[in-house]
């Protein structure tokens, strides 16, 4: 694999600002559409069944997350999943909360059998939830036992490996350490902050980040992925630089946003620690 | 018509707190209640059909928002625009993605033909979708050739008050250059920033924002709904003036709300940068 | 009672990080779930009927509030409030707009029939409704003739502890002053700022902080409670005194959270304004 140009892929996306379609929650929905905007990306959201469809069509690509599903949302999600396939386009998987509840598990299931999903991005219990079918998940967040660490990561990268073998995608499994892998490559990004955990939406938005990501660059979509989890990481970082002594969470939503929004290419290359796994 | 005190349509917001009813899509309603708080009024939404003709019946207006449709909020659509027509409340419309699906393009379009809708408050391919019933826009934003410019302010001022009287409504049409127009007058607003394309939701909140201008001043909706486009703008400009080296479209988002909520009749009145087209 | 160490519920709170499982609205469920986390609790938003006995069971408590209601979201708060009943786990009720229509009023109404519920965190105007069965609410927000005042407070403290020792359970009224009852106990809470008012959902993630200190410290939930209600009140008083000259209620949103996040024991401590009603 030849030296990645994060700033590289930013950059075309910012010039071709891909159209974006997320079916997701409405829990984070509006951070989700701010990071797109955010990396010059254009979203749109929709899970009506009667229309998904069109929507779809209409855009580049299609991000499917499950953060707070409904009946309807399900069929949409198949519905545009579906049409999103014949159209070629990708699509990105993020099962949050995946082992919370058997419905998560099943649904996250499904989506990976029947649609042929490119990358899913998630955190490191939802990924073994779904390799097990088996619910272990502490809520929407990551299981102690599961982060990764300097110490688990040869485990953790052989784990992502194997799971991006089955599913026959792209795997971003991101938290203290992110890993991205495919059948045939695996990276470690030790980009980021703890901050990112301390809000919600942060692996929500990195979705949508690789969605937009992936769509503006269809031909090098490992690459696309790789880069938008370091983009996420460095933002996290320059956000997490800015904060003073009274901000908290709240501040730190704002900033991460805006870190994205003025992100350079040179700043993402000089900021990128990335390395590849055996 | 006399000239136009948009401060004074302001003072009367924050003196009479009209309650507005909001029916909006899942993506931008919190920045929606935030913006109806920081003009004076005060928000409730509810999308269940069984509730919204108690919910309106309680407001001085309803805000109809297609922007993430669902078939329990479209009823809901319908069975509160007729409360509300009932009781002779303002209805104002905003159809967001018109023109992206034909789900959307048909709801507004019935909104339009069984609702004696006050304002129509749309990007300018929004409306000429509702026009030309035709499938044209780029999902939420305006597509690049329906942007309005000085170069054809009277060729899309024609548009608006041709489409003013087909549905027999105020037209605010609103983007780079903002139109506003009835059957009658059309007036050019030059205020607002760029950057508020650069967040979600800055046309959902001004379409909030007229429900509670109209609301507040009932016998005069023209000016009302003016008077709003002006406010958003100028605040939009009071905004970007605050952007430091560091922000982004996340402190953007917060910095348009604080202006929104601090924003006094004689700066409105100061900047406001409207002319009457002929 | 003995005195209430406030600090030392929060310490609670943030050692024991408990998983919050809330059925709320779509309006500010967001700032709910930063809420949660900036306390050092964990968020789960789920009201899908069919998933909704899965997620309470591995959280410890459930927040119920009808801001928005759906039809399946009404079953979901019937399905997850009796499953968290079977497992003892504390129940808090947020009856947003109770009184604004019949289905709200009704809903709150058979909730605390047919649900142990632990706490009910309302406005005045709420809970009247509530107690009156009548719709004479304005919105979500409190009427004026409702306000808790220095002159009103000892009826005000009479009406909690009768309402509280009817539906048998522990009952937070807030406002500008704060009242929070049982049947045996009445406190009332001078903390806050007229600002929190000026932002949408400063009530409700005070309902879900309510149950991360109710979870989190089990065999003293009226105790907890009190020390929720004085937490966000300090936080608010913490967040306005850091407003600037252009800052709105778009910064202090997030000032707020910055307050929640980086408050300690020792502050909550020393700023609570606590005084028994007789």
């Amino acid at each position: 694999m030849n030296p990645i140009s994060y700033g590289g892929f930013l950059d075309v996306v910012r010039t071709k600002a891909p159209l974006v379609h997320s079916i997701t929650n409405y829990v984070t929905v509006n951070d989700c559409a701010n990071a797109l905007l955010a990396c010059g990306a254009s979203p749109i959201m929709s899970d009506e069944p009667a229309e998904v469809g069109d929507i779809t069509s209409i855009c580049g690509g299609l991000t499917l997350n499950i953060g707070t599903l409904h009946k309807a949302s399900i069929e949409a999600m198949f519905v545009a999943g579906k049409r999103s396939a014949e159209l070629g386009h990708p699509l990105i998987l993020d099962p949050v909360g995946a082992g919370a509840s058997t419905l998560r598990t099943e649904v996250a299931g499904q989506l990976l059998d029947e649609l042929p999903i490119t990358v899913v991005r998630a955190n490191m219990s939802e990924a073994k939830a779904l390799v097990s079918g088996a619910a272990r998940t502490r809520g929407v967040d990551v299981c102690p036992d599961d982060i990764v660490t300097t110490e688990n990561l040869s485990a953790s990268v052989a784990f992502a490996r194997d799971f991006a073998r089955k599913i026959d995608a792209i795997v971003a499994i991101t938290g203290a350490i992110d890993i991205v892998a495919d059948a045939n490559h695996a990276f470690a990004v030790r980009n980021g902050t703890s901050l990112q955990g301390k809000i919600t939406g942060a692996g929500c938005m990195l979705s949508c980040l690789c969605s937009a990501f992936v769509v503006a660059n269809p031909h090098a979509s490992f690459e696309a992925t790789l880069a938008a989890v370091v983009f996420m990481g460095v933002a996290g970082q320059v956000a997490a630089a800015r904060m003073g002594e009274f901000d908290g969470n709240g501040m730190f939503r704002a900033y991460l946003l805006d870190a994205l929004y003025l992100m350079d290419g040179r700043t993402l290359e000089a900021e990128a620690l990335v390395e590849e796994c055996a």
